[in-house]
Protein backbone atom coordinates (compact mmCIF):
# COMPACT_ATOMS: atom_id res chain seq x y z
CA UNK A 1 0.00 0.00 0.00
CA UNK A 2 2.81 2.28 -0.80
CA UNK A 3 2.17 5.68 -2.21
CA UNK A 4 4.76 6.87 -3.24
CA UNK A 5 6.47 10.18 -2.24
CA UNK A 6 4.30 12.45 0.01
CA UNK A 7 5.04 16.18 -1.15
CA UNK A 8 6.54 17.76 2.04
CA UNK A 9 4.73 21.16 1.61
CA UNK A 10 1.21 19.56 1.91
CA UNK A 11 2.35 17.69 5.08
CA UNK A 12 3.58 21.17 6.16
CA UNK A 13 0.22 23.44 4.99
CA UNK A 14 -2.16 22.99 7.92
CA UNK A 15 -5.78 23.38 8.69
CA UNK A 16 -6.67 26.02 10.34
CA UNK A 17 -10.01 25.12 12.88
CA UNK A 18 -9.70 28.61 14.59
CA UNK A 19 -7.49 31.37 16.29
CA UNK A 20 -4.15 29.50 17.15
CA UNK A 21 -5.69 26.32 16.46
CA UNK A 22 -4.71 23.89 13.41
CA UNK A 23 -4.91 20.49 12.16
CA UNK A 24 -2.23 18.37 10.59
CA UNK A 25 -2.46 15.20 8.70
CA UNK A 26 -0.23 12.45 8.15
CA UNK A 27 0.97 11.28 4.56
CA UNK A 28 -0.31 7.75 4.04
CA UNK A 29 2.21 5.16 4.95
CA UNK A 30 2.66 2.18 7.00
CA UNK A 31 4.96 3.30 9.91
CA UNK A 32 3.20 2.44 13.11
CA UNK A 33 4.31 6.03 14.56
CA UNK A 34 4.48 9.82 13.55
CA UNK A 35 8.22 10.56 12.25
CA UNK A 36 9.40 13.53 14.76
CA UNK A 37 10.36 15.69 12.26
CA UNK A 38 7.02 15.72 10.50
CA UNK A 39 5.23 16.88 14.01
CA UNK A 40 8.44 19.20 15.19
CA UNK A 41 8.01 20.84 11.28
CA UNK A 42 4.14 20.99 11.55
CA UNK A 43 4.19 22.44 15.60
CA UNK A 44 6.88 25.29 14.14
CA UNK A 45 4.36 26.34 11.10
CA UNK A 46 1.70 26.80 13.50
CA UNK A 47 3.50 29.18 15.45
CA UNK A 48 4.71 30.32 12.58
CA UNK A 49 1.38 31.11 11.57
CA UNK A 50 0.87 33.55 14.69
CA UNK A 51 3.75 35.72 13.85
CA UNK A 52 4.06 38.36 11.86
CA UNK A 53 6.19 37.32 8.39
CA UNK A 54 8.76 40.31 9.44
CA UNK A 55 10.26 38.24 12.30
CA UNK A 56 12.20 35.26 11.68
CA UNK A 57 12.30 32.08 13.77
CA UNK A 58 16.32 31.96 15.58
CA UNK A 59 15.54 29.15 17.86
CA UNK A 60 12.76 26.16 18.97
CA UNK A 61 13.13 23.61 21.50
CA UNK A 62 10.63 21.00 21.67
CA UNK A 63 10.20 17.18 24.05
CA UNK A 64 8.33 14.31 22.11
CA UNK A 65 5.98 13.18 24.87
CA UNK A 66 3.88 10.41 23.42
CA UNK A 67 4.20 8.19 19.74
CA UNK A 68 1.81 9.95 17.79
CA UNK A 69 -0.58 7.69 15.35
CA UNK A 70 -0.22 7.69 11.81
CA UNK A 71 -3.66 7.34 11.68
CA UNK A 72 -5.60 10.12 13.23
CA UNK A 73 -4.69 14.19 12.75
CA UNK A 74 -2.81 16.07 15.18
CA UNK A 75 -4.33 19.00 16.86
CA UNK A 76 -1.73 21.84 17.37
CA UNK A 77 -2.26 24.82 19.74
CA UNK A 78 -0.45 27.50 19.96
CA UNK A 79 0.09 29.80 22.82
CA UNK A 80 1.01 33.66 22.61
CA UNK A 81 3.16 33.55 25.48
CA UNK A 82 5.26 36.81 25.04
CA UNK A 83 4.75 39.65 21.81
CA UNK A 84 7.82 41.95 22.68
CA UNK A 85 9.25 44.76 20.96
CA UNK A 86 12.06 42.89 19.26
CA UNK A 87 11.26 39.20 20.23
CA UNK A 88 8.25 36.92 19.84
CA UNK A 89 7.54 33.57 21.56
CA UNK A 90 5.52 31.13 21.26
CA UNK A 91 4.37 27.60 22.72
CA UNK A 92 2.62 24.75 20.92
CA UNK A 93 0.90 21.77 22.16
CA UNK A 94 0.28 18.89 19.53
CA UNK A 95 -2.50 16.26 21.01
CA UNK A 96 -4.40 13.44 19.71
CA UNK A 97 -6.98 12.57 21.25
CA UNK A 98 -7.00 15.16 24.13
CA UNK A 99 -3.67 13.96 25.15
CA UNK A 100 -0.20 15.97 24.36
CA UNK A 101 2.10 14.19 22.22
CA UNK A 102 4.56 16.81 21.82
CA UNK A 103 5.34 20.35 22.78
CA UNK A 104 7.55 23.27 21.21
CA UNK A 105 8.37 26.67 22.08
CA UNK A 106 10.07 28.96 19.44
CA UNK A 107 11.73 32.50 19.58
CA UNK A 108 10.88 34.91 16.83
CA UNK A 109 13.24 37.97 16.00
CA UNK A 110 12.81 41.15 14.08
CA UNK A 111 15.85 41.20 11.82
CA UNK A 112 19.18 43.01 13.78
CA UNK A 113 22.76 43.22 12.64
CA UNK A 114 25.24 42.58 14.83
CA UNK A 115 28.81 40.63 14.98
CA UNK A 116 29.58 37.77 13.31
CA UNK A 117 31.65 34.90 13.68
CA UNK A 118 31.13 30.63 13.04
CA UNK A 119 32.62 27.60 13.46
CA UNK A 120 34.84 26.87 10.29
CA UNK A 121 32.89 24.46 7.91
CA UNK A 122 34.71 21.02 8.37
CA UNK A 123 36.37 19.11 5.23
CA UNK A 124 33.54 17.00 3.29
CA UNK A 125 33.27 15.22 0.16
CA UNK A 126 30.97 17.30 -2.37
CA UNK A 127 27.53 15.71 -2.44
CA UNK A 128 27.81 14.56 -6.15
CA UNK A 129 30.55 12.31 -5.22
CA UNK A 130 28.14 10.00 -2.91
CA UNK A 131 25.04 8.18 -3.05
CA UNK A 132 22.17 8.62 -2.18
CA UNK A 133 20.96 5.91 1.17
CA UNK A 134 17.85 4.03 1.53
CA UNK A 135 15.52 4.28 4.69
CA UNK A 136 16.63 1.08 5.76
CA UNK A 137 20.39 2.19 6.01
CA UNK A 138 19.71 5.10 7.75
CA UNK A 139 19.51 3.74 11.59
CA UNK A 140 21.05 0.59 11.92
CA UNK A 141 20.70 -1.23 14.98
CA UNK A 142 17.78 0.53 16.14
CA UNK A 143 14.49 0.28 15.49
CA UNK A 144 13.76 3.74 14.43
CA UNK A 145 13.18 2.73 11.03
CA UNK A 146 9.22 5.10 11.02
CA UNK A 147 10.13 7.49 9.15
CA UNK A 148 7.38 8.45 7.25
CA UNK A 149 7.84 10.88 3.78
CA UNK A 150 11.42 10.20 3.62
CA UNK A 151 11.46 10.57 -0.46
CA UNK A 152 11.19 13.97 0.12
CA UNK A 153 14.51 14.44 1.32
CA UNK A 154 17.63 13.14 -0.84
CA UNK A 155 20.55 12.09 1.97
CA UNK A 156 23.78 11.26 1.16
CA UNK A 157 26.14 10.10 4.19
CA UNK A 158 29.71 10.94 4.05
CA UNK A 159 31.90 6.91 4.25
CA UNK A 160 34.03 6.89 7.10
CA UNK A 161 36.12 4.16 7.83
CA UNK A 162 36.47 4.82 11.64
CA UNK A 163 33.08 2.72 12.53
CA UNK A 164 33.62 3.87 16.34
CA UNK A 165 33.52 7.60 16.03
CA UNK A 166 31.75 9.53 17.52
CA UNK A 167 31.74 12.03 14.60
CA UNK A 168 29.71 11.56 11.50
CA UNK A 169 28.60 13.66 8.16
CA UNK A 170 25.97 13.71 5.94
CA UNK A 171 24.64 16.36 2.60
CA UNK A 172 20.83 16.42 2.32
CA UNK A 173 18.46 18.53 0.45
CA UNK A 174 14.45 18.74 -0.14
CA UNK A 175 14.09 16.80 -3.57
CA UNK A 176 10.64 19.30 -4.33
CA UNK A 177 11.29 23.26 -4.52
CA UNK A 178 10.54 25.44 -1.89
CA UNK A 179 9.00 28.53 -1.99
CA UNK A 180 10.93 31.82 -1.01
CA UNK A 181 9.58 32.55 2.35
CA UNK A 182 12.20 32.17 5.12
CA UNK A 183 9.91 29.80 7.21
CA UNK A 184 8.98 27.25 4.76
CA UNK A 185 12.89 26.24 4.66
CA UNK A 186 13.23 26.24 8.64
CA UNK A 187 10.84 23.85 8.83
CA UNK A 188 11.47 21.41 6.59
CA UNK A 189 15.14 21.66 7.95
CA UNK A 190 13.32 21.21 11.86
CA UNK A 191 11.37 17.93 9.70
CA UNK A 192 14.73 16.84 7.94
CA UNK A 193 17.13 17.62 11.17
CA UNK A 194 15.25 14.25 12.99
CA UNK A 195 16.62 12.12 10.74
CA UNK A 196 20.33 10.54 11.25
CA UNK A 197 21.12 12.46 14.48
CA UNK A 198 20.90 10.12 17.20
CA UNK A 199 22.58 7.55 14.60
CA UNK A 200 25.54 9.36 15.89
CA UNK A 201 25.14 8.82 19.56
CA UNK A 202 24.44 4.86 18.71
CA UNK A 203 27.46 5.02 16.13
CA UNK A 204 30.58 4.23 19.09
CA UNK A 205 28.91 1.35 20.03
CA UNK A 206 29.04 -2.54 18.91
CA UNK A 207 25.03 -3.24 18.11
CA UNK A 208 25.39 -6.24 16.25
CA UNK A 209 24.87 -8.49 19.16
CA UNK A 210 22.23 -6.01 20.68
CA UNK A 211 19.03 -4.12 18.90
CA UNK A 212 18.88 -0.86 20.80
CA UNK A 213 15.34 1.06 20.66
CA UNK A 214 15.88 4.40 19.79
CA UNK A 215 13.14 7.12 19.79
CA UNK A 216 14.21 11.08 20.03
CA UNK A 217 13.24 12.69 23.61
CA UNK A 218 13.99 16.25 22.54
CA UNK A 219 15.10 18.67 19.96
CA UNK A 220 16.68 21.94 19.86
CA UNK A 221 17.58 24.33 17.14
CA UNK A 222 19.15 27.72 16.38
CA UNK A 223 19.00 29.38 13.30
CA UNK A 224 22.05 31.72 12.57
CA UNK A 225 21.72 32.86 9.15
CA UNK A 226 19.45 32.53 5.87
CA UNK A 227 19.54 29.20 3.84
CA UNK A 228 17.41 27.11 1.31
CA UNK A 229 16.25 23.62 2.26
CA UNK A 230 15.91 22.40 -1.49
CA UNK A 231 19.47 23.49 -1.78
CA UNK A 232 22.70 20.67 -0.27
CA UNK A 233 23.18 20.96 3.29
CA UNK A 234 26.11 19.58 5.06
CA UNK A 235 24.88 18.05 8.26
CA UNK A 236 28.32 17.69 10.61
CA UNK A 237 27.16 15.92 13.25
CA UNK A 238 29.41 14.58 16.44
CA UNK A 239 27.48 12.74 20.41
CA UNK A 240 29.30 14.31 23.39
CA UNK A 241 27.92 11.54 25.79
CA UNK A 242 25.87 8.90 26.02
CA UNK A 243 25.49 7.61 29.34
CA UNK A 244 22.27 5.94 31.38
CA UNK A 245 20.43 4.17 28.31
CA UNK A 246 20.25 8.13 26.74
CA UNK A 247 22.19 9.56 24.16
CA UNK A 248 22.83 13.91 23.24
CA UNK A 249 24.25 14.52 18.92
CA UNK A 250 25.06 17.87 18.19
CA UNK A 251 24.71 18.64 14.95
CA UNK A 252 26.09 21.89 12.35
CA UNK A 253 24.19 22.84 9.01
CA UNK A 254 26.17 24.52 6.55
CA UNK A 255 25.33 25.68 2.67
CA UNK A 256 27.59 24.27 0.59
CA UNK A 257 29.24 27.81 0.57
CA UNK A 258 30.55 27.31 4.01
CA UNK A 259 27.99 29.15 5.60
CA UNK A 260 26.85 28.06 9.30
CA UNK A 261 23.45 28.25 9.24
CA UNK A 262 21.78 26.44 12.13
CA UNK A 263 23.08 24.52 14.88
CA UNK A 264 20.77 21.39 16.13
CA UNK A 265 20.68 19.46 19.57
CA UNK A 266 19.08 16.20 20.41
CA UNK A 267 18.64 13.78 22.88
CA UNK A 268 17.21 10.48 22.63
CA UNK A 269 16.54 7.27 24.25
CA UNK A 270 19.09 4.34 23.46
CA UNK A 271 17.72 1.83 25.36
CA UNK A 272 19.95 -1.42 24.71
CA UNK A 273 17.64 -5.02 24.13
CA UNK A 274 18.24 -8.41 23.96
CA UNK A 275 18.84 -9.28 20.25
CA UNK A 276 16.02 -11.70 20.44
CA UNK A 277 13.38 -9.53 21.01
CA UNK B 1 22.74 48.25 51.16
CA UNK B 2 25.04 45.01 50.37
CA UNK B 3 23.52 42.10 52.55
CA UNK B 4 26.50 39.78 52.08
CA UNK B 5 26.45 36.54 50.58
CA UNK B 6 22.89 35.21 50.43
CA UNK B 7 22.63 31.27 50.56
CA UNK B 8 21.84 29.81 47.74
CA UNK B 9 20.15 27.28 49.09
CA UNK B 10 17.82 29.84 50.54
CA UNK B 11 17.04 31.31 47.44
CA UNK B 12 16.26 27.73 45.49
CA UNK B 13 13.96 27.37 49.10
CA UNK B 14 10.12 28.10 47.60
CA UNK B 15 7.47 28.33 49.22
CA UNK B 16 4.42 26.35 48.58
CA UNK B 17 1.14 27.99 47.89
CA UNK B 18 -0.93 25.34 46.62
CA UNK B 19 -0.88 22.01 44.09
CA UNK B 20 1.56 22.74 41.93
CA UNK B 21 2.07 26.10 42.53
CA UNK B 22 4.82 27.71 44.02
CA UNK B 23 6.47 31.67 45.20
CA UNK B 24 9.91 32.45 45.30
CA UNK B 25 12.22 35.19 46.76
CA UNK B 26 14.94 36.86 45.02
CA UNK B 27 18.36 37.99 47.25
CA UNK B 28 18.21 41.84 48.76
CA UNK B 29 20.78 43.00 45.89
CA UNK B 30 20.73 46.51 44.36
CA UNK B 31 20.38 44.96 40.63
CA UNK B 32 17.91 46.13 38.48
CA UNK B 33 17.09 42.53 37.68
CA UNK B 34 16.53 39.08 38.41
CA UNK B 35 19.59 37.00 37.67
CA UNK B 36 18.38 34.28 34.95
CA UNK B 37 20.25 31.79 36.70
CA UNK B 38 17.78 32.21 39.96
CA UNK B 39 14.86 32.18 37.77
CA UNK B 40 15.96 29.57 36.22
CA UNK B 41 17.15 27.54 39.36
CA UNK B 42 14.10 28.23 41.00
CA UNK B 43 11.83 27.02 38.04
CA UNK B 44 13.63 23.40 38.13
CA UNK B 45 13.15 23.48 41.70
CA UNK B 46 9.30 23.71 41.37
CA UNK B 47 9.74 20.81 38.16
CA UNK B 48 11.31 18.27 40.65
CA UNK B 49 8.91 18.79 43.71
CA UNK B 50 6.19 17.44 41.42
CA UNK B 51 7.97 14.69 40.78
CA UNK B 52 8.70 11.27 42.31
CA UNK B 53 12.75 11.82 43.83
CA UNK B 54 13.29 8.37 41.55
CA UNK B 55 13.13 9.94 38.82
CA UNK B 56 15.71 12.29 38.11
CA UNK B 57 16.24 15.23 35.73
CA UNK B 58 17.84 15.02 32.21
CA UNK B 59 17.72 17.99 30.20
CA UNK B 60 15.53 21.50 30.32
CA UNK B 61 14.85 23.88 27.95
CA UNK B 62 14.03 27.25 28.70
CA UNK B 63 13.30 31.25 27.37
CA UNK B 64 13.46 34.02 28.84
CA UNK B 65 10.82 36.34 28.56
CA UNK B 66 11.11 39.19 30.48
CA UNK B 67 13.36 40.93 32.87
CA UNK B 68 12.29 39.85 36.49
CA UNK B 69 11.87 42.69 39.10
CA UNK B 70 13.77 41.64 42.32
CA UNK B 71 11.84 43.97 44.45
CA UNK B 72 8.76 41.58 43.96
CA UNK B 73 8.23 37.43 44.76
CA UNK B 74 7.90 35.16 41.51
CA UNK B 75 5.10 32.80 41.08
CA UNK B 76 6.10 29.22 39.31
CA UNK B 77 2.88 27.31 38.05
CA UNK B 78 4.19 23.78 37.15
CA UNK B 79 1.95 21.63 34.50
CA UNK B 80 2.06 17.98 35.02
CA UNK B 81 1.85 17.54 30.89
CA UNK B 82 3.17 13.97 31.16
CA UNK B 83 3.52 10.89 33.53
CA UNK B 84 4.93 8.22 31.63
CA UNK B 85 6.05 4.91 32.44
CA UNK B 86 9.50 6.08 32.10
CA UNK B 87 9.86 9.64 31.70
CA UNK B 88 8.37 12.61 33.45
CA UNK B 89 8.18 16.29 31.60
CA UNK B 90 6.99 19.49 33.33
CA UNK B 91 6.48 22.38 32.12
CA UNK B 92 6.95 25.59 33.94
CA UNK B 93 5.83 29.32 33.71
CA UNK B 94 7.56 31.79 36.00
CA UNK B 95 5.30 34.80 36.07
CA UNK B 96 5.30 38.12 37.95
CA UNK B 97 1.80 40.81 38.17
CA UNK B 98 0.62 37.99 36.07
CA UNK B 99 2.69 38.34 33.48
CA UNK B 100 5.16 35.21 32.30
CA UNK B 101 8.67 36.16 33.06
CA UNK B 102 10.12 32.95 31.93
CA UNK B 103 9.63 29.22 30.80
CA UNK B 104 10.73 26.11 31.31
CA UNK B 105 10.36 22.46 30.16
CA UNK B 106 12.20 19.70 31.66
CA UNK B 107 12.28 15.71 31.61
CA UNK B 108 13.12 13.51 34.39
CA UNK B 109 13.85 9.56 33.91
CA UNK B 110 13.98 6.88 35.75
CA UNK B 111 17.60 5.05 35.97
CA UNK B 112 19.06 2.96 33.61
CA UNK B 113 22.06 1.31 32.22
CA UNK B 114 23.20 1.45 28.88
CA UNK B 115 26.18 2.66 26.43
CA UNK B 116 28.78 4.22 27.92
CA UNK B 117 30.88 7.33 25.70
CA UNK B 118 31.63 10.96 26.53
CA UNK B 119 33.52 13.95 25.14
CA UNK B 120 37.13 13.59 26.24
CA UNK B 121 37.88 16.49 29.28
CA UNK B 122 40.07 19.11 27.52
CA UNK B 123 43.76 20.03 29.54
CA UNK B 124 42.78 22.63 32.03
CA UNK B 125 45.42 24.27 34.85
CA UNK B 126 43.68 22.86 38.10
CA UNK B 127 41.63 25.38 40.01
CA UNK B 128 44.15 25.95 43.15
CA UNK B 129 46.40 27.05 40.58
CA UNK B 130 44.26 30.10 39.61
CA UNK B 131 42.91 32.92 40.39
CA UNK B 132 38.76 33.97 41.62
CA UNK B 133 37.43 36.49 39.90
CA UNK B 134 34.65 39.20 41.22
CA UNK B 135 31.57 40.29 39.72
CA UNK B 136 32.67 42.99 37.13
CA UNK B 137 35.17 40.97 35.21
CA UNK B 138 32.86 38.64 34.47
CA UNK B 139 31.56 40.24 30.96
CA UNK B 140 33.54 42.87 29.92
CA UNK B 141 31.91 45.45 27.51
CA UNK B 142 28.18 43.75 28.30
CA UNK B 143 25.90 45.38 30.44
CA UNK B 144 25.33 41.72 32.30
CA UNK B 145 26.07 43.10 35.62
CA UNK B 146 22.84 42.13 37.56
CA UNK B 147 24.35 38.82 38.66
CA UNK B 148 22.78 38.54 42.28
CA UNK B 149 24.30 35.75 44.50
CA UNK B 150 27.52 35.47 42.83
CA UNK B 151 29.43 35.33 46.18
CA UNK B 152 27.93 32.41 46.08
CA UNK B 153 29.80 30.46 43.19
CA UNK B 154 33.67 30.67 43.62
CA UNK B 155 34.52 31.17 39.97
CA UNK B 156 38.04 31.13 38.60
CA UNK B 157 38.49 31.59 34.71
CA UNK B 158 41.68 30.09 32.99
CA UNK B 159 43.72 33.16 31.31
CA UNK B 160 44.13 32.43 27.70
CA UNK B 161 46.27 34.29 25.59
CA UNK B 162 44.24 34.46 22.56
CA UNK B 163 41.62 36.71 23.63
CA UNK B 164 39.97 36.47 20.03
CA UNK B 165 39.02 33.12 20.52
CA UNK B 166 36.06 31.27 20.54
CA UNK B 167 36.81 29.11 23.75
CA UNK B 168 37.16 29.71 27.26
CA UNK B 169 37.37 27.97 30.05
CA UNK B 170 36.54 28.01 33.93
CA UNK B 171 36.13 26.12 37.04
CA UNK B 172 33.55 27.01 39.91
CA UNK B 173 31.86 25.28 42.30
CA UNK B 174 29.30 26.86 44.92
CA UNK B 175 30.69 27.54 47.92
CA UNK B 176 28.35 26.20 50.54
CA UNK B 177 27.65 23.11 51.35
CA UNK B 178 25.01 20.87 49.24
CA UNK B 179 22.57 18.46 50.31
CA UNK B 180 23.25 15.11 49.25
CA UNK B 181 19.83 15.15 46.85
CA UNK B 182 20.70 14.87 43.01
CA UNK B 183 18.40 18.08 42.52
CA UNK B 184 19.91 19.97 44.63
CA UNK B 185 22.98 19.65 42.64
CA UNK B 186 21.31 19.94 39.34
CA UNK B 187 19.58 23.51 40.22
CA UNK B 188 22.70 24.92 41.17
CA UNK B 189 24.59 23.74 38.31
CA UNK B 190 21.51 25.43 36.76
CA UNK B 191 21.87 28.92 38.43
CA UNK B 192 25.81 28.98 37.94
CA UNK B 193 25.54 28.03 34.44
CA UNK B 194 23.66 31.05 33.20
CA UNK B 195 27.29 32.90 34.31
CA UNK B 196 29.73 33.42 32.09
CA UNK B 197 28.19 31.34 28.98
CA UNK B 198 27.27 34.81 27.12
CA UNK B 199 30.76 36.60 27.37
CA UNK B 200 32.13 33.23 25.15
CA UNK B 201 29.97 34.48 22.27
CA UNK B 202 31.10 37.98 22.76
CA UNK B 203 35.04 37.25 23.42
CA UNK B 204 36.22 36.94 19.96
CA UNK B 205 35.06 40.44 19.04
CA UNK B 206 36.87 43.51 19.49
CA UNK B 207 33.79 45.62 21.70
CA UNK B 208 36.56 48.05 23.22
CA UNK B 209 35.06 51.11 20.68
CA UNK B 210 31.07 50.06 21.38
CA UNK B 211 29.01 48.57 24.37
CA UNK B 212 27.33 45.21 24.03
CA UNK B 213 23.46 44.64 25.00
CA UNK B 214 23.72 41.33 26.59
CA UNK B 215 20.83 39.60 27.44
CA UNK B 216 20.20 35.71 28.43
CA UNK B 217 17.70 34.46 25.68
CA UNK B 218 17.37 30.63 26.35
CA UNK B 219 19.13 28.03 27.86
CA UNK B 220 18.91 23.87 27.54
CA UNK B 221 20.84 21.40 29.85
CA UNK B 222 21.27 17.81 29.47
CA UNK B 223 22.74 16.33 32.84
CA UNK B 224 24.38 13.21 31.62
CA UNK B 225 25.91 11.92 35.08
CA UNK B 226 25.81 12.82 38.84
CA UNK B 227 27.68 15.32 39.96
CA UNK B 228 28.45 17.70 43.01
CA UNK B 229 28.14 21.10 42.48
CA UNK B 230 29.75 22.29 45.90
CA UNK B 231 32.70 19.99 44.07
CA UNK B 232 35.01 22.40 41.52
CA UNK B 233 33.52 21.40 38.10
CA UNK B 234 35.79 22.76 34.59
CA UNK B 235 32.98 24.55 32.22
CA UNK B 236 34.39 24.42 28.88
CA UNK B 237 32.86 26.79 26.69
CA UNK B 238 32.52 27.48 22.58
CA UNK B 239 30.86 29.92 20.62
CA UNK B 240 29.84 27.81 17.20
CA UNK B 241 28.21 31.28 16.07
CA UNK B 242 27.03 35.05 15.95
CA UNK B 243 25.04 36.70 13.78
CA UNK B 244 22.11 39.30 14.07
CA UNK B 245 22.85 40.25 17.49
CA UNK B 246 22.69 37.12 18.64
CA UNK B 247 25.34 34.69 19.95
CA UNK B 248 25.33 31.06 20.95
CA UNK B 249 27.85 29.29 23.46
CA UNK B 250 27.97 25.85 24.30
CA UNK B 251 29.59 24.64 27.46
CA UNK B 252 30.64 21.23 28.79
CA UNK B 253 30.86 20.38 32.20
CA UNK B 254 33.40 17.94 33.78
CA UNK B 255 34.39 16.65 37.23
CA UNK B 256 38.07 17.18 38.62
CA UNK B 257 38.32 13.79 37.57
CA UNK B 258 37.15 14.52 33.77
CA UNK B 259 33.85 13.10 34.27
CA UNK B 260 31.61 14.86 31.41
CA UNK B 261 28.03 15.58 33.69
CA UNK B 262 26.44 18.44 31.54
CA UNK B 263 26.25 19.65 28.81
CA UNK B 264 24.47 23.38 28.32
CA UNK B 265 23.50 25.78 25.56
CA UNK B 266 22.64 28.86 25.48
CA UNK B 267 21.91 32.29 22.94
CA UNK B 268 22.15 35.24 24.00
CA UNK B 269 21.09 39.00 22.78
CA UNK B 270 24.30 40.69 21.45
CA UNK B 271 23.52 43.97 20.70
CA UNK B 272 25.84 46.61 19.60
CA UNK B 273 25.17 49.85 21.08
CA UNK B 274 27.22 53.17 20.49
CA UNK B 275 30.03 53.44 23.12
CA UNK B 276 28.40 56.48 24.76
CA UNK B 277 25.01 54.72 25.92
Amino acid sequence: MSTGAPSLLDILDLETLDVDLYRGASPDTERQRVFGGQVAGQALVAAGRTVDEERHVHSLHAYFLRPGDPTEPIIYHADRIRDGGSFTTRRVVAAQRGQPIFHLSASFHRVEDGFEHQRPMPDAPPPDSLASVTVDRLEPGTETGYIAGYSAIDLRPVPDTDAWSRREQAWFRITEHLPDQPLAHVCAAAYASDLTLLGTAVRPHDTSSAKVQGASLDHAMWFHRPFRADEWLLYDRESPSASGARGLAIGYLYTAEGRLVATVVQEGLMRPLPAGR
